[in-house]
């Protein structure tokens, strides 16, 4: 039972060389093979604790995926509630058979001519795993590409043909923004702040601090977004004729809070699960452990925050409590701790969420005023705030945690109000303008593309009748149930099923 | 790569050491170099391994807060959704400030001046991380701490003005709960098992069990539930003229099976995360792993065994088989369970699980006789099934666990129908009255005062009306959108968009 | 602090021993008593580490039965959503009682008389936990058993009495499912890969592998469900006077979404989870965290190439994109790969989902032309595709893979097209029609008698009024609810409800 200690033949053995001063080669052998046993062990027992460790923090993000699903479901009409859901879906299907081939390889593929802007090794996981990364690393990193394309399907809701979203979205996840994550989280990024293989060194002698993904992620996805709604523009009746906005509210907020707290509960593995290890001690009693707890603290106050803040807010402007307005606030909060979750202090946290949400309702007046419609508010909240929390970092990352997290001899810029220096602050805003910048000349011609093609925006009629009985064949409720005058299975299609009607239709006669 | 073993260099090192027996001193720094080596990375893995077994814990009583959500939202009205799922919703978001400022302070916040009643340290998480605890460590505490409060506004749902809320809210979980928190699960509370700090020995030479809270978070809510409900009065037409009860079914049994089975995974962090540490040995190759997973099975039989005895009591006493009440049944095995689910064997729980259904049926049968109507039996469940928890553990609880769990030489009191006499249920029934005393003389006034400053109860009409339309700005769901007829966005308050109908207007003319 | 390292004293006796080399026995049991305790330590770590892998995936496949309760309520029509849900919260739980009473014992207790066919120890969780399993193991098996009876109950929904499903429910659980894991998956069953305990040998030298169950769960509930739907005969109206399929959709997609993505979520504790211990160093950096990881890769590709492939194929034959079919496709994938998951590369993975995805639209191509109903399409997903993984891995696992997980000396039986011959693939094949057998002449009989006795299939009045109002007191949904006009809580029978119309009924007269 006890393998690493002494049996009795190995008493025998230990006392025979002991006795005999003279075998020294036979007592070292027999000392250090001991030794190798319990350090083999140990190193298993590491890779174990952080292989277990990030696996389930890579459920935890997948997890986030149906908080999208049922996010957006809740917050479209019913009509289009089955359309949302789908892409929410292949999403991750897609984007599991995308990031396997090439995605994984632009992103982490580092091959012997490594360079700073894009991977280009580990093709369809050949060669892996290897020294650096095992499979658990793949999966959470799978998980995170897959979140980005769900936000820009948020913004484009309603009103998306099917055929362009699968066309952006592809090219989304398994190209545009595996090539930002290289930029940032690969050991050869050009704004890498761990920087350790590829000529040159760190930006400013600092790199960009994105934690978990404020920018990678959420910029990302919500810049995408934003490019696709403002070519679409509005959805029908969104502004009056004198230009004022109309309220589209969505058709179910249980799903709005339902997805709210799925994402919520997801983000513990987003924020924390980014060590990637947790088996890394600092010193005293304390290690990453500890960095990945305050993680969670960091990320759950500033939610905290710009939720409650939201709530008074919203009071004062509109004069009412409203739910839909604080599951906003919170995910504003999340989306802009996400960079500086690890390297901030909780106390800093607050002051991220209280400023994010404000950060929302000043964007969200904005969108109004100059006639943007985001279904989701995606390009406010996740573009809007990630940026904000980018430079979140500039001003409030504390020195000692990121010696902790990034290489370092005991000296690096940090957060300017904590006395670090304006040179992390400048990384910060490098990052924010070179995510605006490769975001903006990919996805703005591709979005464009596909409207010169007509491929991108579905017919006034369509958008009516909603896309799910145009292009899903049926609607997604059905409250009164269709077996008393049973359809004919021929006529799955959906344009010819007109007794099939929408979820409002209710009087018994045509349904 | 063998960080623990010998290099090649060692084994010269080694064997000159032992070649030359002078030199012990050499010989002796060696081996001891290499197992404080050792030693460090063992202590290194067991707080790892304990962290991340504390933090997905954590995480999965956080879920929980979901479970309220949706079993909250599913057992009220459709025009009281939204306003039940904001209190949830509200409950994680302003908790984690509160506890955060002053709430964990008062719970396990030990300064120089100890005392059993209070504790006042850590404000802010001052001090923090420290020997004792981690971050790991608070956010637990914390997703326990908002579970108290959530229970609380299932009990006084529909009826209860949005201010009032908040302010019983904060006071129940930044006050109320942390101080009962301190007195059985602090090291220096009065009623604490494993009391270590501070003056005094064990009550009765025992301390009350509250393993993972049937009275310190169940029985907290519950009361409290109890007297806001009793202050308030009944719902409208929830018992006739006549004084007989109307059902009351709230909108969605479907919210109400998801919500029930959230919980049941949540309390899987809930009861077996509870041990806090995981990586305790014990003797054998048992562990506090083997008492974790017991835990597990305990929490599991109970639930069980509750939900089947309902099953089949309600068919027998209504003739029907009930999802609903199973969902119930089901949650208030857990509730009970919950004090006594480490110190308990597999068969005890059933016996557990058994007890606290019948508790159930017979408090409900009691509420409508006296003509209290809770929305969610929320007083009845919480309270009543985690009072006879506590009792359980007095009659049921085995030695051998409790001294692998709690401090203790050789002898321990235990349950009474084990032959460890009386000591423990006296100790058990000393917090019931406690935890009813205190929660009685706090949050008593409290809604009374409300109630004297028509703080507390929304208007008749508001409650024919229900509260999304008259406090949160519309309805949950809308069935029928309006994208044919949109509504001005100047108009977002509630009380003015008079075409935005409640959930159940389909008619058509007017949306 | 440093527990195993050397203390002051320690420094000192140890260079008394070494300064006298005569002292060999105290100089060695110093050492060995070093060596000890840090063995022990590492021990308990690794017990550690592996009993908090296995809970936490136990907790993951739990989360599973939350996902079936979506899925089957959304793929039911509104009327009997009740009874679907409730269906599945009783199998989690009576499965849990019968599980701890008997099922565990039928499963995987192993006594004095070992056999192949059944286990016959530790009822009730008597001497439990031993040296091969602790608590940890109970609870991630029970979570597997309620999974085999949510697949039985999606065959026959919307027409079964709900004593049928009691008694069919209980005896599969109970019985017939923990007897086929028996054959599998313990130590002495007879097509057992592992089969270390009792006469015999492997069968043909190899076994069967059914890693996580694609056999032992999926075509278990699925060939008894088919069984079940086959007795029963299609729900009414659900084929036309000429024998053409109708459409029956369930009431909401939003649900079955949910579901889906719940399932796919659990599925990481179900498939990554089957490796029971993590901390198993195999060579190199490798070890079964390697394995665990490669699993949840493997899992993942397998549904999202099935989920892709099927969303393809129903463009191309119905010319829609139906979100309800990619669910379903889906879940075929991740049925398939369960057998395979842990000995098979990612790129086979792909091939699996591939074929997956057109067995199953093969197989409801000729569901429809047999007029076999089955509102889950269980028999076709489960069955059918879980026998295409049985096949799968005798063609594609990999002997590398095989050996590391399983006993062997350098080789063993693989795949097929990998150049392993063909005795595993008999192994199979030989499992597909063990398990056909078994749960036929088990399952047939039972619902055969269950349908001569009248207990099987409702009324055809009650299954056009729905189960919810015929048997569970209501329906699932109150979109308007009644307190302007409350119900008398004497009249709570359903039966005698007639103002509480289905769901579908929202007139404003009669509700």
């Amino acid at each position: 039972m006890s393998t690493f200690g002494c049996s009795a033949e190995d008493v025998t053995t230990l006392q025979g060389f002991l006795g005999n001063t003279a075998n020294a080669a036979g007592l070292s052998s027999f000392l250090c093979k001991k030794l190798d046993d319990v350090s083999s062990q140990l190193d298993a027992t590491t890779l174990a604790v952080d292989n277990t460790y990030l696996l389930f923090s890579a459920y935890l993000v997948f997890a986030m995926q149906l908080g999208f699903a049922m996010l957006c479901a809740g917050s479209v009409r019913a009509k289009n509630t089955m359309n949302i859901m789908l892409t929410n879906v292949l999403d991750a299907a897609c984007g599991g058979l995308s990031y396997y081939i090439f995605g994984f390889a632009f992103a982490f593929g580092i091959g012997s001519k490594t360079n700073g802007f894009i991977g280009h090794y580990n093709w369809a996981l050949r060669g892996y795993p290897n020294e650096s990364f095992d499979y658990s690393y793949f999966l959470f990193q799978w998980a995170f590409a897959i979140a980005a394309a769900g936000i820009t399907s948020g913004s484009i809701a309603e009103r998306t043909q099917f055929v362009a979203y699968l066309i952006y979205s592809s090219v989304l996840t398994g190209f545009v923004y595996p090539i930002v994550s290289h930029w940032l989280w690969s050991t050869d990024g050009w704004l890498s702040a761990s920087k350790s293989v590829g000529p040159g060194s760190l930006l400013f002698g600092s790199g960009a601090i994105d934690f978990a993904g404020s920018g990678v992620v959420h910029m990302v996805g919500g810049i995408a977004g934003f490019w696709g709604a403002f070519i679409e523009g509005p959805r029908i009746g969104r502004f009056d004729k004198t230009g004022n906005p109309m309220v589209f509210r969505g058709h179910s907020a249980t799903l709005v809070v339902l997805g709210t707290f799925l994402l919520w509960f997801g983000w513990y593995g987003f924020n924390p699960g980014s060590f990637v290890n947790i088996l890394v001690p600092y010193s005293g009693n304390r290690g990453a452990w500890t960095g990945v707890g305050r993680t969670a603290v960091t990320t759950t106050l500033s939610g905290c925050t710009a939720a409650v803040t939201t709530l008074f807010a919203k009071r004062l402007l509109h004069n009412h409590w409203s739910v839909l307005d604080v599951c906003n606030g919170l995910l504003g909060g999340f989306a802009a701790i996400t960079a500086g979750c690890a390297v901030v202090a909780p106390w800093a946290s607050i002051i991220c969420g209280f400023v994010s949400a404000w950060v929302l309702i000043g964007l969200n007046k904005l969108a109004a005023r100059v006639h943007y419609d985001d279904p989701l508010e995606a390009a406010q909240l996740h573009a809007g705030c990630g940026a904000w929390g980018l430079i979140f970092v500039g001003l409030f990352a504390q020195q000692n945690y990121i010696l902790q997290i990034y290489d370092g001899a005991g000296d690096r810029p940090h957060g300017l109000f904590m006395g670090g220096g304006g040179k992390l602050l400048a990384a910060q805003i490098i990052e924010i303008l070179a995510i605006f910048g490769w975001v903006t000349v990919t996805m703005g011609p591709l979005f464009f593309l596909l409207k010169l093609f007509n491929l991108l925006r579905i017919s006034p009629e369509d958008e009516m009748a909603g896309l799910d009985l145009t292009r899903h064949g049926g609607t997604a409720y059905i409250h009164h149930d269709g077996s008393d005058h049973p359809m004919h299975m021929h006529s799955m299609n959906g344009q010819k099923r007109p007794n099939e009607g929408p979820g409002g239709n209710y009087d018994g006669t045509n349904v």
